[in-house]
């Protein structure tokens, strides 16, 4: 059995190595277009904060250890271009040596993941101007900044690869201005929270431009600029942060059905509308445990997770993933910034009749030193009752919080059993009322 | 109508609160036998470790509040000695006057907490000798320590009031000694993640003496002996805090059931025996999350909560309230101990077939610079696939983790299901994998 694996990274290697400890006597090849397999990709931005790091930290296992002790045939720099899913035949060409390539496979996983998107504009290519997603991309940035000295750096995009990499620059010394066509910072979370992350990012010299469509970027000399309708943003360096696409052309091009996003179709099971080829990571789609429908939320655990599931199929375990609830959290300077399941907007966008409440509390019990302001936001739904989503912002205690949330959203609790749930309680760590459950009995009180 | 309230803490001030403003035109009578209402008692051990803050800031709402602006009839030094419900009339006698006192009521709420467990052993009953349960518990402790000058203390039990206790005295530059009759800290916990706490008692100059049976105290001059079988403890104070009792005398002298560690016994409503009279609060009982049984977990949650369901029963709302899952965290120095469902021998206990993992993993992601370890005990039970408990031992990323658990006994979630929930990610607040998945994934190994 040829178990084949397009892509080296979370999903690829996962489904790989869970294979292999499941049955060492499978042929599993892995077929990575870079050079880099298995790494943190979610920990580049910390890293680019500290000159002083190498950016090769953040490999988790080496391709030796991958190839050796775990006798996985993998090959870096084999970029996959075409699958022929009649023959089950994967090819390609040799990189840099331009030798073709041909696999044969029983099982094929496309793990291909995402890229960032790079709007079509005139000078998306200059030099100094960047993506965040592959090591390759993290090792560049590194030595654009050390080497052309980086004085300022625009960011395009004000998602959390954004927000991160503004303070990952912020603590390089280089000074940070974000630009942004929307007018408003983090749409799916109230006015009210998204001011609180704003005030941070100005607190930390963090120029924000919203509502500013950028037309093209130019360089001269060393400066790159920024062009937008009624400013020009001059800066050492350009990171495009906008999103990313999943990589599924791959899949397409060889007449698998591809969905929600452009991302490749999955069932449960991870396989894909050819049944001998399953999709996993940032290029596969995946259910959402509140509206039971596709959606497309490229995250780590999942691909990790999607990762093993594969395996455990490919190998003829039968394993059925659950749902996904688009939980997140990420940094932005001192506060810490999380959601779960839908935002208000995408509640009515599925048909719900949403109730929502924000709330103000605070990180520790009453009359207990250093308590930081925790604000919740959380949603219900009128009709069933259930619990939709929740967000959180603060200075402690929203990171992990978030979770108890996301578990409720799994068991599709409504908000008057999530209200009643039995959550811990200590002085330094929270008020005796979490603030998740004052948020629950204040959404209780509106909602009925 | 007339609802009368024994007891001015947690569970009857929230209760005697909402009821006023349920229904303002009710009769909101509170008899409190000491002079103090409406305090964070959880926060004692915290304020006690600074010598600088009053105890009295511990007062959330002061008792003028409660009879002015909200209308409560509260009556501070009225210990109510008898319950006539027959005739719905509960008495006492008015401290420090003498005079007698009776109230008619309608709806009675016992409210009357618990008390410190105190040795039938000569010597408890020595000045310097205390418990910790009271704001006046907690003024005495203060004023000893500062009129006394004590340089060492004894504390007897090594609960979580005994552990938070140590640290608050360490904090004040006193040495402490701990002890306590059966062999193991934390005897619920694995011992491998009880030894983590116990080097972490060692580490800030806390001695443990394990499996030392107390016989008697005395004093000589200024100084008290803790007089174990084989060894004597010399103290300026010692602190009792073994446990504690519910206040359930008031209750069973008048006929109303008890049950469960001689708490009263409830119904989902708060509801006792006598149907005109309920209980909520340390000295009521509760069903738990995971049995289904009665069980008795004296925390301020479950009391605040249960006040306010009782009020909105008296009120004619109907409440029932879930079952509690005895979720808990509590801080050893730099340590978060946080626990939630069954223990091991709990779960042997009830007659479930329990299947335990206990993992060590890291609180940051791979490469992410501080992190620390993080111990998970998951058990689940190997008949039906339930997830029974949790329990977990760090120095960050503990207290607010539990709750995911927590929330996952309430759905009554298997560990199936669980290893299966979208937990948050980012690289400074955890692995890709969170600890409880981790230990969620190993647990289903060893299930199957």
């Amino acid at each position: 059995m040829k178990f084949v694996i397009i892509g080296g990274d979370a999903a690829g290697m996962s489904a790989a190595s869970r294979a292999k400890r499941h049955m060492p006597e499978m042929d599993v090849i892995v077929l990575e277009k870079s050079d880099d397999v298995s790494y943190s990709a979610c920990g580049m931005p910390y890293n680019i904060a500290d000159a002083d790091r190498d950016i090769d930290d953040l490999v988790v296992r080496k391709a030796d250890v991958f190839r050796g002790k775990q006798g996985i045939d993998l090959f870096t720099g084999y970029p996959v271009d075409s699958i022929d899913t009649k023959n089950r035949i994967v090819s390609g060409t040799i990189r840099p040596s331009g030798e073709p390539f041909r696999f044969f496979y029983d099982r094929l996983l496309i793990a291909t993941g995402g890229r960032p998107k790079i709007p079509d504009l005139p000078g998306f290519n200059l030099p100094g101007v960047m993506a965040l997603k592959s090591l390759q991309d993290g090792r560049r940035i590194k030595n654009h900044i050390k080497t052309s000295n980086v004085g300022k750096a625009v960011i395009l995009g004000m998602g959390y690869v954004g927000l991160e990499m503004a303070e990952a620059l912020r603590k390089r010394g280089i000074a940070v201005e974000m630009v942004k066509p929307g007018p408003d910072l983090l749409p799916w979370m109230p006015r009210e929270m998204a001011a609180v992350v704003k005030q941070e990012l100005g607190d930390n010299q963090v120029d924000l431009h919203l509502g500013r469509k950028i037309t093209r970027i130019e360089k001269t000399g060393e400066d790159l600029h920024v062009v937008c309708q009624d400013r020009t943003l001059k800066a050492g360096m350009v990171l495009v942060a906008v999103g990313i696409d999943p990589n599924s052309e791959l899949a397409s091009g060889a007449g698998i059905k591809t969905g929600v996003g452009n991302a490749i179709a999955v069932d449960r099971k991870l396989q894909t509308s050819d049944e001998a080829v399953y999709a996993a990571g940032d290029c596969a789609d995946a259910y959402h445990v509140v509206t039971g429908q596709k959606t497309w939320i490229p995250l780590a655990l999942r691909a990790n997770r999607a990762g093993w599931a594969v395996a455990d199929n490919v190998c003829g375990k039968s394993v059925e993933l659950d749902s996904v609830a688009g939980t997140a959290v990420f940094q932005v300077f001192n506060l810490e910034v999380a959601r779960t399941g839908l935002s208000l907007k995408e509640s009515n966008h599925y048909g719900f009749e949403p109730v929502s409440v924000t709330i103000k509390t605070r990180s520790r019990a009453h009359a207990h030193p250093g308590a930081e302001t925790i604000w919740v936001h959380l949603i219900g739904d009128r009709r069933t009752g259930r619990l939709l989503g929740a967000q959180m912002v603060g200075r402690e205690g929203v990171a992990h919080r978030i979770n108890a949330a996301a578990v409720a959203l799994h068991a599709k609790m409504s908000v008057a059993s999530f209200s009643q749930t039995d959550l811990a309680y200590a002085p330094p760590f929270g008020p005796v009322w979490d603030p998740l459950l004052t948020a629950a009995n204040q959404l209780l009180k509106k909602m009925s």
